[in-house]
């Protein structure tokens, strides 16, 4: 066994600072959840990770706030997934443990793959607003990955919460991107 | 908004260094929840985040392998709950995104709270095949921490997948440590 750390460091691959353009804005749901699926797409080419991808943008203005992808395997740390880091980068930016501020902006997460249970309940502790995503939940059963426990009441239970969800857009273009990294013996790890 | 970060890091607190015998083991349910109390405790005492500690140990033999304690506010990270914290070291430790390795020991997770919705899709994750608790999600609702959609059939769906439950181990206890936190004035942050 390794030595008992002092810390926990999760380094973002190199790619992630080129394959982003972190100044422009991102006006439409659909840009939005392109990048989540570009990133997902870049994650698989550069075979640092699972084919998930995700982003946090200010609702209103488009700005990018926060990337993630999938880093599981690569870190061996089953909490990084790609909702989880792009939490993660858009809470160290804003500098709050929650996106949303009184009076600040309202933020968007969009996500390559409908989330599964940790990243539903990491959204509702994130503070965004609306959940944007491209592959569904089924789309990623039928390939081989659990989603853990995830029903209908569970989104309704956000829902309650003023959290909106908005799903199927880009859908083929990320189950393609998920289909690649199967199709190329990528591991479809589980509980 | 500060820049964009190249990775996250995540230092423990240097009390937990002191607060726990790395060397020893915790051989009943008991003693294993009681360090995840007592962590919660430590964490209340010390000012480093909410009321909340957990620890994973191997079944068997009842070493410690990994610890957290929540440290969402003090890190300003919506993914620090206790328990996402204990997998990272774990994994950390053994050097895997998973605690179930074929042929390794099985482990148990013991928490101080029930685990809420991320962190139960964390457990599924995680690799553990035991999960001990203190305080309800009743208790932690009654203080004013939402608990996030768990519902009776999130906990079957991971029983399906051969992961144990045993809750209200010192739960007094637990209790007392979160109702000493909010006395306190204690943020109670949630979605």
């Amino acid at each position: 066994m390794q030595p008992w750390p002092n810390s926990i460091h999760i380094p973002l691959p190199d790619w992630v600072a080129h394959a982003v353009d972190a100044t422009r804005c991102y006006p439409t749901d659909e840009d939005r959840v392109a990048l989540a699926v570009h990133l997902a797409s870049e994650n698989v080419r550069h075979a640092t990770g699972g084919p998930f991808g995700a982003a946090v943008f200010e609702t209103g203005t488009g700005r990018l706030v926060g990337i993630g992808v999938n880093l599981v395997t690569t870190h061996r740390n089953c909490a990084l997934h790609a909702e989880m880091v792009a939490f993660m980068v858009a809470q160290a930016r804003v500098g709050s443990h929650t996106l949303h501020v009184p009076d600040g902006p309202s933020h968007d997460l969009a996500t390559s793959c409908a989330p599964c249970a940790m990243c539903l309940g990491g959204v509702l502790w994130s503070g965004v607003r609306r959940v944007l995503s491209a592959a569904t939940r089924d789309d990623a059963i039928a390939l081989g990955f659990d989603e853990g426990p995830v029903f209908p009441e569970s989104i309704r239970y956000l829902e309650d919460r003023d959290i909106r969800f908005v799903g199927g857009l880009h859908r083929a273009d990320a189950r393609a991107v998920m289909e690649r990294y199967v199709a190329q013996g990528g591991a479809v790890y589980n509980g």
